[in-house]
């Protein structure tokens, strides 16, 4: 047909014989009026750029009342859907959810998928669909949907061997739009498969740190990675749970600010300790009462010893900018020096009242000057470390309460008084909400 | 040469004559290897659309190196400048500012754009050029750029009488991508025109709340042509100064969050008077004392009357998604009642110290109970309101300090505790930090 449509130039040697490139669809977006419509174009190419999905050739006349677009076979389905979540606003748009690691958090994420999933087509016109699920022994996959109600049972009984290389090939076979993986596991079994999934244009979403924590180089090469496939990997819930503090920092540093200082109490652990000791109660005592009231970590040193918040101020310090590694952090270890070779939880338990002086000494030391000591996390002149400060009335911490977290950044533009976040900063729901806000925020970028 | 190109087919009447459409231009992007570069066709068409530049006709071949693009001859420097802009990223990219209002916080905005050019330059690959600037009686243009180190001479040398309808005939005239109005004057003159920028695809940033807290129609008006254009309308600084407090709500609203109660002390004058009333310090003597130090308006009447305060409640209630008008905010007006009919502001300071029993009292009452008096506005329920409240040890507010500004969010998944901002919330530096990170945001959208 084409041959015959071109016969005339063919014939006169104007235009090559045709060549014929296989495997390639062409699809048409038909509506009236696109050149009185800049954004249309702009939707449909910019859709399927940000989806991986190359453009091979692109046609729009000046009369027509179609764009039609040459893609690879391969692509069309997700094209097709791309082009239709993008133009059909009144169809709610579906993102692709994978979730590694169901656990606490994880579990949470489902069930609040499942319980706000008519507010979220109702007021933001966007469906989740779980497609992909992975725990340390399984994986199960539905394109239709794997029932957020029933993921368990469905997940124990049809679920294959969970084999990390699989299931990021099943989710590059699946090949479908708006792909979103949530990494909801504690390990770092899923950290070297982040490069890969972003390279693939599916956006992160996670509450783990480890990625953003670890080598500098990897942390960099992610966000490079991103940046260049138009995806997202965003992690809110990495510090203070859903408090939105990386964001403000992020929004602070893309917004010709510079950031001067960052002060934190991290840890709902930390603040609840150093909270109750000014109620006049012993160091052994709080500890022992925190981990039978499960605000511990089940081995308490696992707090204590400030890795959990070094990481995390870690992680501020480098979204204000700085190239730091975890070993440039200077932690103060709050486990007492002589029990640091204690083998057992019980045996450390056992003995933490050998503490209470030292801890006294320092407070009543502090309290003489009107003071109280706080364990801050602080970033300042490119330095990062954690420590017990003395702090008085007029530091934004003093009135600190419960296991409150709290963020104070100063920067160029506001160093006379920081700009101070608080509220809560733990709880399985709530880091749920925030990696739900997450992937609301790469499923809605507008706002 | 159309018709020789196509002269078979004229010849056998398969296709028309030709038709010639005046007045059009042809841009050819070129560049290696598109069809493997899916972000570039999307960039190209993407950024002439958010500019309002329709593109007529567009074509990529399949085994080209460049994409063409017919749009109309009006639109060729400005498309010019656009593509540039976005496709030669070592380039600095430039925003055309046009200001209205260099007075207080427009005055230092120029300051600090002169203080920080080089800065953005750097970090943000951004240059603000001041195209247009106009006060109360003058207005001045310059193309290429007037110097922000001499605009107060210049404008007085060089500009011509203002007229609002003429300002913004110019800016068509001009018609710059990339193009930011800042309203920084303190009426509402310019008010009626901001519809007329956004639908010419002009950007807004303003510290000026009047159109915000004025007739909710024309409120989503601006909103929807905002959208409809792909511009922005950003006013962080309406509320608390550049203290990201509508920046936070907004993204709330978008989470998929639900805000149930906000809380706030709004005002630095109103929190500097209550905070001294903890101080055992006298209403009157408060009052004066500030007004001395500049804190308060000059006619301090101006601030106890809450108005203003009510104004930046409405705001925030409405980014929670509430339909409201001014007046359906109940205000608790700090103006004695028999004080109101006082003619000057010498008389009303006269007379001042006639209230300080009723506040002693109050005081008294509430330290009775361990409680400390704070102006609150508050909005939930659907419902809006200002007043003097009664707050304990547990409230966030207990603590606040100086003239600082507070704002407390409980949301559907944050109701345990709520998020609080805290700082400072005024001077006119700060806010002017506030208006260009506005600036930069529209500039700099992948943040």
């Amino acid at each position: 047909a084409i041959e015959e449509e071109f016969n005339y130039e063919i014939k006169d040697k104007i235009i090559d014989e045709v060549v014929v490139e296989e495997n390639h669809s062409v699809i048409a977006v038909v509506g009236e009026d696109f050149r009185k419509t800049p954004k249309i174009a702009g939707q449909v190419v910019q859709s399927l750029g940000s989806n991986g999905i190359n453009i091979i050739a692109i046609a729009q006349g000046s009369s027509e009342l179609n764009i039609s677009i040459v893609i690879e076979k391969t692509n069309l389905k997700k094209a097709l859907n791309v082009l239709h979540d993008g133009l059909f606003t009144r169809v709610p748009k579906t993102i692709n959810l994978f979730l590694v690691g169901p656990g606490l958090v994880g579990g949470e994420l489902l069930k609040l998928i499942d319980d706000e999933s008519e507010f979220l087509k109702k007021n933001l016109n966007i469906r989740i669909k779980l497609v992909g699920l992975g725990n340390s022994k399984k994986m199960l996959f539905n394109e239709k949907g794997i029932d957020v109600k029933n993921w368990k049972d469905d997940l124990q009984k049809y679920g294959t061997q969970i084999n990390e290389q699989k299931f990021f090939d099943k989710m590059k076979k699946l090949n479908l739009p708006n792909t979103i993986v949530a990494d909801a596991t504690a390990g770092d079994v899923w950290v070297p498969y982040y490069e890969k999934f972003l390279e693939s244009n599916f956006s992160i979403v996670t509450p783990n740190k480890i990625a953003n924590s670890g080598d500098i180089n990897y942390y960099n090469k992610l966000r490079q990675i991103a940046k260049r496939n138009n995806v997202k990997f965003l992690y809110e819930t990495n510090v203070c749970s859903a408090m939105p503090v990386i964001k403000n920092i992020k929004d602070l540093a893309a917004s010709g600010d510079e950031i001067i200082k960052i002060e934190g109490v991290l840890s709902g652990t930390l603040s609840f300790i150093f909270n109750s000791l000014k109620e006049n109660k012993k160091f052994s005592e709080i500890v022992s009462y925190a981990k039978e009231a499960g605000y511990t970590e089940p081995d308490p040193r696992d707090d204590l010893n400030g890795l959990d918040v070094a990481r995390k101020l870690l992680i501020l310090a480098r979204e204000a900018g700085a190239q730091l590694e975890l070993k440039d952090v200077e932690v103060e270890n709050l486990i007492p020096k002589k029990l640091r070779s204690k083998k057992t939880v019980a045996q450390f338990m056992s003995e933490l009242n050998s503490a209470d002086e030292y801890f006294e000494n320092l407070k009543t030391k502090a309290a003489d000057k009107g003071n109280v000591l706080c364990y801050i996390a602080k970033y300042e002149n490119g330095k990062a470390k954690l420590g017990i400060e003395e702090i008085g009335k007029e530091h934004p911490f003093f009135g600190l309460n419960g296991n409150d977290n709290i963020v104070s950044i100063t920067t160029k533009f506001n160093n006379v008084k920081p700009l101070t976040l608080s509220g809560r900063g733990a709880g399985a729901r709530y880091t749920a909400s925030g990696v739900l806000s997450d992937i609301l925020k790469i499923a809605n970028p507008q706002g």
